[in-house]
């Protein structure tokens, strides 16, 4: 993509009265825009990076086996109702009538925004489940979540409007859901992998649902909302709520205890809501039993926040390869020899295109120091460089590194081919 | 996909309560679930569906070289009163605070959900847009919609939520508006023509915003809300509100009149919402004028609501190919055979995959009545069936038509290849 022909531009301030580094750099950079307090749109660079994210977390999730649908965020009243969460703080309340004075109360509304879809899923597996033939099944979506969030300086850290992955599963009994949850665990383990984390399963508490554990994916990162305390030696990692320093056991490792951002849960549900929906199976001796349900969510505008906070320094955003918006920004220093550099810069662009590399071609007639700034700010793993002095050659340097390298077109191919990361 | 594998079954009956053929057809389906009235869920089949559909519109809305975003669904009020479109009926109004009586009043809540985006699209684009050099450009995005809409008699025809592809395009003057506007028409015609419809550019009032016509695509079908007034000969059309013997001149065709669907509209905005926002830009000589813009919609779940109503006959629905949720429905008949057949099956099923096609295997341990119903119920659009008749040979048959070839392995795999629709 041509830089002159893009919607952006980076700014030259960071936002005003945004403290979160991740919506400072990705709104400098031009891939946020602040729609209003924890209100955000995605302009084009932010949108292909949220794809990235997005399709990371789908070809592991397909890999378990789960089917993607699409439910909506009006959701009726009904529904919340039947599982006792109409009364819920978060809950963004619409639709309905205005009485004859002209106002609403809480119980003319008709709709609740989904801020979490265990109701809506459980009303429509209904229509499918029926046996234990049936089981088990699983069914995700990528969709646009909301929560009335009274904090929300975290920038696309906690939003009031948000993208989320949530999946959820339906099992004949415990032992099924336990496998299957292990399974889970595992592909959430390739996704954070995959997306540039290190994060940390860490045990958290069930709540009203299940006296057992649930687990949170956490990200140690000074701008998490969250602390957890965890032993680098074998992995034990609790959140601060169910820290018990004895259950740290048969380890000569150091608990340690930090802040951390959370990037995805699992979750037992149990019977919950297949009690509430009326969710049963027929068992082989026909016996009629409760579903059995898991849930599981990763926020990945969160996630797209998550790596700002962990890839970045003074100058800007440095992405991961596997999440860039882009393999290469391809720079063209023209000075005053501005049509040989340019129609060498368009033959590079146009080839590294053909070879199937996503390229950013800087081809704006502006300053190298004002271009330079820029790539380092949009913060594209690899720079690269044609002007006056590099000749036939072309000037490679990673985001982050001092190390300039000369490289010719071929060569140039060959070393982001070898970068582009397949699905292990 | 194996049909036994599947999250979804059809149902043995229509819907009760529903009165549109899409919604009755694509429920009995499972391709889609009625959360509420006009409020749907689209299942794996049906987002299959509307992810073609999707596809479709982004391939030729970039070939137009428009940048894909994402804004949000909640619309701060202070959007909505900027271009004084707070009060408009369809608005879903939420958020904000009960007062000390604890109810709202219409002044109290904070945000309308999204029923269209120019004015967030305005405020952003105030942020890039400062030069004539920054001109023409054009965004677009396919997000969910909401609307307070009282009639949701349509099913996927007029939904309460819904996903709309809307592109937005700003200009320094008139003629090349004028001219954009033309070249989306054309894009339009390709989009609809490769979607399976006939679609009408059908003359329309431009309302308060521009004294020319603003123009409609409409798709002749008695389930549309709309009456157009057209002629077969010329292309003449226009809508009933603004028709005019009269202006059909130096054309001998008859003037009909019919019910139809529109799929798709395209809009002269004008210097409306450039105004409300303060969207200027310097010309050449540092003048500073009001960015002229343009609005372009297509909502794509309704598009999949009018290729029922057009593509269906007495069994079930016969999708396009460009739009179906598979090229091809595999059915194993195996009455006694089942080891053998299933055999066969299977290595007809891997091998179809293999080779790129999309294939929906029906190895249900179920009746070959209760199948081929199904099979004409979902409506793909080949049916290749596998029993103890057939041999080392494939039943091949057309959706909707009667003549059944047998084809070997490889025939097979030509015949659908050659199917395979590429862009043209």
């Amino acid at each position: 993509m041509r830089q002159s022909q893009i919607f952006t531009k980076t700014a030259k301030n960071y936002p005003e009265g945004e403290e979160a580094k991740n919506a400072k750099l990705l709104i400098k950079g031009g891939f946020i825009n602040k729609s209003s307090a924890g209100v955000y749109s995605f302009l084009p660079l932010g949108l292909r990076v949220l794809n990235k994210i997005n399709n990371i977390i789908r070809e592991e999730i397909n890999e378990l086996g789960a089917e993607e649908l699409l439910m909506p965020a009006l959701v009726h009243k009904k529904y919340w109702e039947q599982a006792d969460r109409w009364g819920v703080d978060v809950i963004y309340r619409t639709g309905g009538k205005e009485n004859s004075a002209g106002v609403m109360r809480r119980e003319d509304f008709e709709y609740g925004l989904g801020w979490t879809h265990e109701e809506v899923i459980s009303a429509i597996a209904k229509n499918f489940i029926n046996s234990y033939k049936d089981l088990p099944k699983s069914v995700y979506q990528i969709q646009t979540k909301f929560r009335a969030e009274s904090r929300v300086q975290g920038g696309l850290l906690r939003g009031k409007e948000f993208l989320m992955k949530d999946l959820y599963s339906f099992h004949a009994n415990k032992e099924d859901l336990d496998s299957y949850y292990q399974k889970v665990i595992s592909a959430y383990k390739k996704i954070f992998k995959r997306l540039g984390f290190e994060a940390l399963v860490t045990e958290a508490s069930g709540g009203a649902f299940t006296k057992e554990f649930t687990h949170e994916f956490q990200v140690l990162n000074p701008a998490g909302e969250d602390t957890i305390y965890y032993c680098d030696k074998c992995g034990f990692s609790q959140n601060k709520e169910i820290f018990n320093a004895a259950s740290h056991k048969n380890c000569s490792g150091e608990i340690k205890s930090g802040r951390a951002i959370e990037v995805g849960n699992v979750f037992k549900l149990g019977t919950k809501f297949s009690d509430a929906f009326n969710l049963f199976y027929l068992n082989k001796d026909g016996v009629k039993l409760p579903v059995i349900m898991g849930s599981y969510g990763i926020g990945s505008t969160r996630v797209m926040g998550a790596i700002v906070e962990q890839y970045n320094d003074e100058k800007g955003i440095l992405w991961p390869e596997n999440t860039a918006p882009f393999q290469v920004h391809l720079l063209e220093i023209s000075g005053r020899n501005q049509d040989k550099i340019g129609k060498i810069g368009t033959k590079i662009y146009n080839n590294l295109q053909k070879s199937g590399i996503e390229v950013l071609y800087d081809e704006r007639n502006i300053s190298a120091g004002e271009k330079f700034a820029d790539a380092d700010l949009i913060g594209i793993p690899y720079r690269a460089v044609i002007s006056e002095k590099t000749g036939n050659k072309i000037e490679i340097k990673k985001r982050g590194e001092k190390k300039i390298k000369l490289v010719n077109e071929k060569e140039i191919v060959k070393l982001l081919k070898q970068n582009q990361q397949p699905r292990q």
